[in-house]
């Protein structure tokens, strides 16, 4: 493997710009040498950037990324953009603390001009970055980038729509790469297969092409551009959505092909409405196991991770593995259950549910909304929809959860995967909400478990349930303690260890970080706090509860969501109708976007340690003793 | 006026059946007739549903409303259906307690299927009602009526594109009145027009008018309808959306001409695929009046509300009145403000705004989410924008206030209307959720005026706001008192009454109910309260905040919005961080969906009453005089 040429020593776009189109392609190869490094040490998203190194080199070449307001969807393809703008000497830092982002951040550059992590809101954006343009008299280019995947999603579509309304000029390019997350559905997807197999579109290439070689400067080129625009229309009849839409389409183009990327970004700087580039890609270009399996390769988790899971003798199982297995169980038993997915089946481990029951597997593509309805019908038909989605999508579909699911009380189950600190990832993926969110909604039932035997109990009840059940997981591996409660099933609060003056409540993985202050705090002599665990969060389990609240004059609540509408305001308020003199202190979440870091350090900066319980809660107990 | 005929001694879909041709005629203007009368006297969506009358009629006469599912979009088109399926009796209840509900409610009727109030979800919900039929080796029809206006949301689009997924049989009527609640948008909308105006799709309508007058039964039908098939696909090339989408559609047709819908309704039952029938009909069809100008008479106030506003000498003004009025004072002064609207320009009150300054009024249609990733990406680009949204249909944009506004820090000023208890369009329309939603958001400064003088200071304010600002005030006219604060211009919580041993603690209209509590206590010779208007949710202020829970030994807190992660939670946990021995009421909505009733019913139901208040104070006070 060659060392470093260019990106070292401060390379920057202007030196892109600089170079000869003839070293673009050893550029290429070098960009992908160090995304490939960096991804296997930190993880990340590795197949969407080492597909679009080419369209960003184009990108950064044709356009100022300064002036010009570049805007990524998603940013599981902006890596390259990041290393070839301003950001090759700090990208060994990414996802790491104070590092490098893995998505687009305003406050991590200036070339990047919105901050993204969730998919389709790149046009939304672009489009309102246009209008401002326009009504401020400016005149640079917006640039939005988007894969085929996130076209589907409904956002996308509501932009779409609106952009004739907008007259205005935008620059949407459409990086086609056949496959989202997981291959992408829909007759959508179709649509875009016929396209690129159109000839009368490989027809309006070669005029724009030849135009482009007889391109004139000043006035006579908008004329030319009007003439081209006419020649298109002439050859083609509407055959797309985007022409349905009175959005121009030109297309498709070779992704990989930098001259001709950049004589289409040149082309379509001088048109005055806005434009389609419809460019194809191969996720995972330039490396062979990556192009074969794009799926796999989508996203690599750390170094250090996937040799813990290795070196471990028994394969490390996840929650998302505990939660997939007893749906499997449940599912043998009951031919009602189904299971949703919005083009999320590797991750919350669906594939094998997919392979058992073809016939009851849903994945609607990055739809989280139309899930949530689509589970609101089928419930309402007679099935018994279990829908897998993680806590930060289900963002997207809190309406549908209140309106087409809680208010007819159907028995549609939600498996909130990655609810918590979610980790390198960062703040547009913690799923620090779902808790505040779904506890002010009428008939819904939320739980979490804190270990395997928990999620089964809860699981099993939630298939019987006569109404709407959240059961919220944390992202990671299930902790070793399997069966806290010893065996009692309870779905309400526990007691798992006895204490004195204090009592520790918590709900999922905040359980095990009580526990340990437990420990900590016998071992060191202190008086020893009662572990509680929640389990259920909505309705609060108040007949035991109030019971621990009478007992212990000092309460110490832990949970990994915002403290804000969080369990601990909930047993505040708990506290203050039964008129005890309890002591309570919340830990949770402050009131803040969490970056992106390991998770232990992000547990760290919310306090939510050992550390963090033991400190607050003898602090109380010494304020008591001070003042008793 | 006739009287009438048909509609009474339990008229059902049954006897609709039973009637010949030549009677429809008569029956459709007695169903208007009737329509006309009720929404006059108790307000409604009159529009609508004066244009579906002949398609509810076809709808009821070809399907079977018990066997089949006929799911209807939003419910403004859904009077006719609830009339002639088995509601003719009780028809006259509409909108009041215990009465016939405006929108499709399971509850009410066995005929009705899904509950809706919200735009664009009767695709998703048919969907899965047609994978439950096929799972359940079930065989009845789903029908899926859905507006033109409807068609643009993201969640229908969603749902369009799964529908090749899922390989099922679904029936959708497109009733394109060529208006939304406001004229509808996008580029969407050119294309129906397009297709209304296709001489192709003419072809098409002959070819299956022909075909039905020969029909033949049994296998020989399948055969027959598979040979229409390909006529269709021979006459045209795919050249529109639906096409794209591999949805069947046929169209457009006459859907005030009963005889040609029940024969298209007739073919589409034989038909084993997905199909989309486009019906043109007109809004407001029979009333001169409506149909010249179906934006006014979409909806109707109850005749109540509309005599009060004519017998009061001054035009009476809303709290929509109010804040865009204004915020047409600040944008004469800030050219970087723009106002959005998701197709209820009327109903907050924009006309004007939209008439002065037609450039920076953006109306996205019923497009909840891309507004506010719109608005985000404008602000980005140095905008000042405004939305303007009902509180219940925030919902349908809580991530994109999260992800692409508040993540940012962007100064986007969210006018929150219709918050709180909204009466009469009942629990799909209520505004309790958004306090508890937004309040966990970080980055967002969260208000609610009482008074006029308020509503302008948050609202200036916020105007000039380095972040996001949320303004949420409630549905109908502004209180008479406006001025609460004596010209005090805190933008933090202000005492509008000093009391002695309880305060109570409120915020927008039930500030007015604890001031009456006030007045009650006073002249009752009790303890009168001191009256607090906390006006800033978020952050609260707790400078201020502090000092009232360690003076008043008794605190009654009141809200519209669910107590679940409501204002009191949040001042319950502030007063146990403060340690004070504070007594704590908390009065709001509980935890279950308010129906349609008047507001005052609503309230009533809540206990947020005067007399709620003083029980639940004075019993404290009283409880305290025992124990001391």
């Amino acid at each position: 493997m060659e060392s470093m040429n260019f990106l070292k020593d401060g390379f920057g776009y202007e030196d892109l710009r600089a170079l000869p189109p003839e070293s673009l392609k050893s550029l290429a190869a070098e960009v992908r040498r160090l995304i490939v490094d960096v991804v296997r040490e930190n993880g990340g998203h590795l197949g969407s950037s080492l597909g679009s190194v080419e369209l960003c080199i184009a990108l950064l070449r044709k356009f100022d990324p300064l002036e010009d307001r570049i805007v990524f969807d998603v940013g599981h393809q902006v890596y390259p953009y990041k290393i070839l703008s301003d950001r090759a000497d700090r990208f060994r830092t990414l996802r790491a603390l104070d590092g490098v982002s893995g998505f687009p951040r305003r406050a991590e550059s200036p070339c990047d001009h919105f901050d993204t992590g969730h998919s389709s809101t790149s046009i939304s954006a672009g489009l309102g970055y246009a209008k401002a343009r326009d009504l401020l008299e400016q005149s640079h280019h917006v640039v939005v980038v988007i894969g085929d995947a996130a076209l589907i999603n409904g956002l996308a579509f509501e932009a779409l729509n609106h952009i004739k309304e907008t007259k205005t000029r935008l620059i949407i390019v459409l990086n086609d790469n056949k496959h989202s997350i997981s291959p992408r559905v829909g007759g959508f997807a179709t649509m875009l297969a016929r396209l690129s197999a159109s000839t009368s579109y490989n027809k309006i290439k070669s005029a724009i092409k030849e135009c482009c070689r007889v391109l004139p400067k000043g006035e006579a080129l908008e004329k030319s551009l009007e003439n081209i625009y006419d020649q298109i229309k002439a050859l083609v009849k509407p055959q797309n959505i985007f022409d349905e839409l009175d959005i121009n389409y030109w297309g498709p183009f070779d992704g990989h092909n930098i001259e001709e990327t950049e004589m289409i970004f040149q082309l379509a700087k001088g048109y005055d409405r806005p434009v389609l580039l419809h460019f194809s890609t191969v996720k995972g270009k330039g490396l062979p196991e990556a192009e074969a399996d794009p799926t796999k390769y989508h996203q690599m988790a750390p170094r250090a991770e996937r040799e813990a899971a290795q070196q471990a003798l028994a394969k490390i199982r996840t929650w998302s593995d505990a939660a997939s297995g007893v749906t499997e169980e449940l599912a043998q038993a009951d031919n009602r259950i189904v299971c949703l997915t919005a083009a999320m089946a590797t991750g919350v481990k669906l594939e094998n549910f997919r392979n058992l029951f073809p016939h009851r597997f849903f994945d609607v593509g990055i739809a989280e909304s139309h899930m949530l309805t689509l589970a609101g019908g089928m419930a309402a038909g007679g099935l018994r929809p279990w829908v897998f989605i993680y806590s930060t999508f289900l963002q997207r579909a809190m309406d549908q959860l209140t309106h087409d699911v809680a208010l007819q009380n159907l028995p549609v189950v939600l498996m909130v995967d990655r609810a918590g600190l979610v980790g390198s990832d960062g703040e547009t993926h913690q799923g620090l909400l779902d808790v505040s969110w779904t506890r002010a909604i009428p008939n819904l039932e939320v739980y979490a478990p804190a270990d395997e035997n928990s999620l089964r109990q809860m699981m099993t009840y939630a298939s019987q349930r006569r109404g709407p059940t959240v059961i919220r997981y944390p992202r990671g591996s299930l902790p070793i303690r399997n069966n806290l409660s010893n065996g009692r099933d309870s779905l309400g609060s526990v007691t798992i260890r006895e204490g004195e003056e204090w009592a520790l409540i918590g709900h999922g993985v905040t359980v095990h970080i009580l526990l340990e202050a437990h420990e900590r705090a016998n071992a060191a002599g202190l008086p020893a706090p009662a572990v509680i665990d929640l389990r259920r969060l909505k309705p609060l389990d108040t007949d035991f509860l109030d019971e621990i609240l009478k007992r212990y004059p000092t309460v110490v609540t832990a949970e990994e969501n915002y403290l804000n509408g969080g369990i601990g305001e909930a047993l505040a308020s708990r506290i203050l109708e039964l008129g005890t003199s309890t002591c309570l202190r919340r830990l949770g979440v402050p009131d803040r976007f969490i970056h992106h870091a390991t998770i232990a350090q992000q547990r760290e900066f919310c306090d939510l340690t050992v550390e963090g319980v033991l400190k607050c809660g003898l602090g109380r107990l010494g304020l008591k003793a001070h003042t008793a």
